[in-house]
């Protein structure tokens, strides 16, 4: 099942990709181990419409956002669900590391709805990492604590908001998405139909 | 803002205790390792309707609960919207612990819905667990890997479903709350009006 990942452009690690990566939560690494962590991983850019990882395809790979966009969906009744958008300095969802390594087909597909450069590595390279620099392990629990903060944040304004207070919530805080997606994509994002979403937005250009 | 910590009951060291502990997710230590870990947290009994962390204070705990349900809630307009309930072996939200100990108030609160057995730990009594017993880190990030994939896939599935569907699936999965947790903050959790949330039990029953 490896097919989704071929003939990505192979990306060189630029003084500008380091910068970014100390910039956002490397800060505490010398420049040294830094440059020694990113050459462990690599990094490589997927053209639009790649699938990056296919339902009941067991994730082996976890991905950082450089550059780009990443879509997560489920297939639910034969219609496309989505539920996340991945952009720039954010991790990519994958279960093969969140779950420890545990065997377990993917319930959702991930795919590149931009050209989009990523950093991927294996569990295994992780683990590697950890032990070679414990500081990195370190700053990956405090990463995935911030993202969990996040997320459990995500869920309780879901569970609180109108899918038009969802829409305003991204015009403030996500603006770009709303011109580098999809109108079926957004509406289906925050919990409706697109003919619905078109109505939220008439009344809002209104007021 | 330590009031609502005030009059717990003390509750021992048992072996229950360690037992549980070790059987979920500490099998990698050894015992006494187990034991070092849970003497430098304390265990407490909390009563119903203990407020554990109010909307706005700054959370410097961490919770483990052992026994018993905790509430999460936010006030949105004045009115108390259920975002989470946290009952055995569950780990109960602590923005102390979720941003590395960055100091920001609260967006919400949580409550002791039943007498709760928690285990409490600060953020420097964590850090220095770690500096002792690495391996206690190694545990804390796979365990927050395993609840970012948990939350990333309810946020998920909450954006794909309707209260209807949410309230089944909390019937097949979790139903012991629904015997543990009053209506209206059911009602809350899977985003509708109680008189809603009626309508739909009836719905059910009669088929």
């Amino acid at each position: 099942m490896e097919a989704s990942l071929n003939f990505p452009t192979e990306t060189p690690l630029t003084e500008d990709l380091l910068l970014n990566c100390i910039e956002n939560g490397m800060s505490h690494f010398k420049d040294e181990e830094v440059r020694a962590i990113m050459e462990m991983t690599s990094i490589k850019t997927f053209k639009k419409g790649t699938i990056l990882l296919h339902e009941g395809e067991i994730p082996s790979k976890c991905f950082y956002n450089y550059k780009g966009c990443v879509r997560q969906f489920y297939l639910k009744d034969g219609e496309e669900r989505t539920t996340s958008f991945f952009t720039e300095n954010q991790s990519v969802t994958s279960t093969a590391i969140s779950t420890g390594g545990r065997k377990q087909g993917s319930k959702y597909y991930l795919e590149c709805i931009e050209d989009t450069t990523l950093s991927i590595a294996s569990h295994e390279q992780e683990l590697e990492l950890f032990k070679q620099f414990p500081k990195f392990e370190t700053l990956c629990r405090i990463e995935t604590e911030r993202e969990l903060t996040q997320y459990q944040e995500k869920l309780a304004y879901y569970i609180m908001t109108s899918p038009e207070e969802r829409y305003l919530n991204l015009l403030n805080n996500r603006s770009e998405l709303i011109n580098r997606v999809p109108l079926y994509q957004l509406a289906s994002y925050i919990g409706i139909k697109p003919e619905t979403l078109s109505r939220i937005r008439k009344r809002i250009l209104m007021k």
